[in-house]
């Protein structure tokens, strides 16, 4: 097996004149007379390997079969290359081919497809250079993501993906069963399926998280949401990966500093490590994301108060497709706006009014607007969402009947307001969408390795 | 709020002396002629600060709440503590009560609970010394399994939740629907489902791994998987995390070697980052954990092939409740007298019978067994199993329509074999065996933060 140091970014590295092996795939051949050339690819970095092979340095069938596709293993010295685009190159000296891939059918050959045609083809569009970089990348935010929190003391928590709390009741969910659909009695009898009464997918795990921070301070989760909503648009997944992060004894001025550290250092990370694939995006997917990303990196966020944001819409100017006044739930064009051209970075809105918030966010003592808080950036606007939770008892209780939710349903909720409850934060980052903005690939369906959405959940 | 530098656990690394302030939960509360104690905890580490309060050096209110269950913070001097059990105490200057926790209702209290009892109050249990340290040891192994990794350049993939692919058909799955139960049209319609035919929650993201594999050459998913089993034992779970690597240009002796690195690598990690932890589970849980950990981290793994293992379980003259002969799936009993008796040590055998085992386990030479690998190690048995994959596509293709299975269904996972195929092999961890096997916990639903069984699914 390939070992750390057989890998080819590592071979890379190597001095010239080492005697190498290299296992990977063909990415492209090209014959002259007499000299073959592979580009040889094996995930581990962007950068193909060139593989140099002079006729009848290795076997001939072994040659033959070395096509777009195949996979071997190639071993030689690395000498200089004349060529363009690398540096040093191997001068084959044995080839092995694993397995061939027939020029004839094998889908993925060299010139560009869409991204259509990709999806269709999920098994291999990972061995392509566009999806090549896009797992790398979301490899490297993962890990990124995991350091971030784990460096700063906090606890990483694993939240419930079957549940029977309806939550925040924040859009449609799917039910999980084990009885029969093909023979159900009618009435539907809840109690025989298999936890007793009606199950769903999580839509998230932020009320559980809070359980966790008033315990052990400062948590998080990462793990897959789900939404069973029938939207079909390049925005939306059935099935997505969020990060939750929760704060106790920290209040919104400390859930803003925390958001606002956090975006950097993902950035920062990912511009650190993938760099040949952020480079790649930059060329060939949206020719803005290297300088949004390093400027959204070193900048300071802005924060301004829901009220003031209205304010600065209504004094715009624009000719808005929503009518902007204090009350409305901010679009996609007054986020932009605020970020793009007002404050030209970040920019973090607080305070909204209660009525378009969900219950849990603390109220203010103004009886109308709550502690939440949404992370604007430029190019794609809202990237975070958060808020400082209702601590108090009376206040939460109130709130949850004046939704028209169960107090009963949220006994354990309200639980922690009773016994030990503290001020605590927390916010919440959709891994996908972060995704779209490293690379600024257009359709979420292209962040994640299989995309789940209506009429469509392919391997 | 509570940044790196402030949680107690770093208070405790501070010089006597120093001024420092502290926020977290009342564990215990004694009072003497003049003088409090309380036993202060954060969740960052076992140990409890703990504070000294004499009679008016705080606001008499604040020190009448500060019962067990309350949260606070509290700031003063470092001094050295005269009591047992700890180097260093706190000698309070202020005191501020967040939430109060009403001692005649509030139910964790001092003495001792079930693990029953305490399994209906997760949302408190939490804070008990128990699953303090269950929670802190799950996150260091969720840790030090990424580091694993991450440091070998193995890249991190979300495999899907929701499948229309039965994969294995390994055992009961949950469907996911979105199809409205209280009124099923008869027939059912699948097309008017969500994904436009029947989807279910994923047993295993080992197939999608190997998409990834043959891309990006090392691999590992880590994510929820589901088994609708009607089991209600102390060792199932309906939802439980797992660990699936997968390697290509790999065979099973390199499969060996990396499950044995691995197991031998996240026990050193835990060994190393939960020292006051682990103590705690080897006083109060089980007293043969830190010296079975300390063994397994430090032993050379044993390797026997099956039909070895088969001939010494024959030999051993035990009168099994199993009856052994060649052909049979070990159970438990056979595993442990391996790994306890026999090898005095982990074991890895290999090469079952195929009858036994799932259709993609690469074939031996014989026609009879597969490259199939399980881990035993003592005190559990299986903690590890694995395989070598059939990369052969005319092979597959044959075990699959000899197991019944549709080569339709299965059209992706040829396709690997038809193009770039190449030997690989991987194997799969249960999150929550190993945290068991960490902590000598008896009941898998106490290893993880909000347990799925048949009839149970709080919060």
């Amino acid at each position: 097996m390939i070992e750390p140091g057989g890998y080819i970014r590592d071979i890379f590295k190597k001095p010239l004149g080492a005697q190498v092996e290299a296992h990977g795939w063909v990415k492209t051949r090209r014959d002259s007379k007499g000299i073959h050339f592979i580009q040889l690819n094996d995930g581990s970095t962007f950068q193909d390997l060139q593989v140099v092979i002079e006729d009848g340095a290795v076997p001939e069938t072994a040659l033959a079969a070395a096509t777009t596709g195949a996979s071997l293993r190639v071993s030689g010295e690395l000498i200089p290359s004349p060529g363009a685009g690398q540096a040093v190159e191997l001068k084959a000296r044995d080839l092995h081919i694993f397995g061939p891939a027939d020029p004839a059918t094998y889908p993925l050959q060299k010139k560009g497809h869409t991204m259509e045609f990709l999806r269709e083809i999920a098994h291999l569009r990972v061995r392509s250079n566009t999806f090549g970089a896009v797992y790398r990348v979301r490899n490297e935010l993962s890990v990124a993501i995991h350091k971030f929190f784990q460096e700063r003391g906090f606890l990483y928590v694993h939240t419930p993906i079957i549940t029977t709390s309806d939550a925040e009741g924040a859009g449609a969910m799917f039910r999980v069963t084990t009885l029969d659909l093909m023979n159900l009695p009618r009435p539907v009898d809840n109690t025989a399926d298999f936890f007793g009464r009606p199950a769903c997918l999580a839509v998230s795990g932020q009320l559980e998280v809070e359980i966790f921070s008033l315990a052990f301070t400062n948590v998080y989760s990462f793990g897959p949401t789900f939404r069973a909503e029938n939207s079909n648009t390049p925005r939306h997944l059935a099935e997505f990966w969020m990060i939750e992060p929760e704060m106790a004894f920290c209040d919104l001025d400390g859930n803003r500093k925390v958001a606002e550290e956090f975006l950097k250092y993902i950035i920062a990370q990912v511009l650190d490590h993938c760099q040949a694939d952020l480079e790649f995006f930059n060329k060939r997917i949206d020719n803005t994301v290297l300088a949004t990303l390093e400027h959204v990196a070193s900048s300071s966020f802005e924060h301004v108060p829901y009220a003031e944001a209205v304010r600065l819409l209504e004094k715009s100017g624009r000719n808005w497709e929503f009518p902007v006044k204090w009350g409305i739930d901010l679009q996609s064009e007054h986020e932009r706006y605020l970020t793009e051209e007002v404050f030209k970075k970040p920019v973090v809105v607080t305070d909204y009014p209660a009525e378009i918030k969900a219950f849990y966010m603390r109220l203010n003592e103004d009886g109308k607007t709550v502690r939440a808080m949404d992370v604007l950036a430029p190019r794609i606007g809202e990237i975070i969402g958060g808020s400082q939770r209702e601590e108090r008892h009376d206040v939460l209780a109130e709130k949850i009947r004046a939704k028209g939710l169960s107090e009963e349903d949220y006994k354990w909720y309200l639980d922690l307001r009773k016994y030990g409850s503290a001020p605590h934060s927390g916010f919440g980052l959709g891994l996908e969408r972060m995704m779209m903005y490293l690379t600024g690939m257009k359709n979420i369906r292209d962040v994640i390795p299989f995309p789940r959405t209506p009429g469509s959940a392919e391997f």
